[in-house]
């Protein structure tokens, strides 16, 4: 774990922002936060400590793309399995999905949100992922 | 050189893709191209060869971001100096916006470009980069 943290470090291109204090009542664990661009897309990059993820929720009046940049995590779509994600993953979660993504438990995470259009659409956020789900997964 | 370009192996984190055959005729030098996401945004990973850079072109009904991931590079446009650019650095190019980017003279370069909307807006072809205003930049 250690070394995959160091490596995390070392492997995060875009500059971890600060904790994400703001969004801190829809995570589980600690989640740092960078807003790359808030023009033409509205872009971040989000970085989750091992173990963190977001709670299930959905982005409505918006289609969102996470590009995975550094450690290993995961993202699921409500009704299906968990994915595991690794650096260079491309997820695109539709509008209107009922979806999660975060860490594994035991390295850090990083990804670019893109979120299209820029403008604030809103984010329903949901119930937390349970521990019982999130600790079936490797 | 030879340094950099390993570092630059080492260090892309999207597939490079193919070579750029069908934009060669906008490029001076050698690129590579992906494509991560065809939905929500146009989103690819594009890879400069040591001094390879496009045409000088505008995006038109468009804004595009650029998200450097790896090598060193440049963004100018027109009128204004050239911006050296490494990774982690995010560049906005407005919609209409004559402008060029590209590889250092000595190191391979890579960047995302995000395009909105996904929908193929219109790019305008206009002249190389000369290699005298090029040659110009370290």
């Amino acid at each position: 774990m250690k070394q995959q943290d160091d490596n995390m470090q070392g492997g995060a291109i875009f500059p971890r922002g600060k904790k994400n204090d703001a969004y801190a009542q829809y995570f589980t664990g600690a989640s740092y936060q960078n807003v790359l661009s808030t023009e033409i897309a509205y872009i971040r990059n989000v970085t989750f400590e091992p173990g963190c993820r977001n709670f299930w929720h959905i982005h409505h009046q918006c289609g969102q793309i996470l590009l995975v940049t550094a450690g290993r995590g995961w993202c699921q779509e409500w009704g299906k399995p968990a994915k595991e994600l690794h650096p260079g993953d491309v997820v695109s979660i539709p509008q209107g999905t009922k979806h999660w993504h975060g860490a594994a438990k035991d390295c850090w995470f990083a990804h670019l949100s893109v979120i299209v259009p820029a403008e604030g659409a809103p984010i329903e956020w949901l119930e937390p992922v349970s521990d019982e789900e999130y600790n079936r997964l490797r």
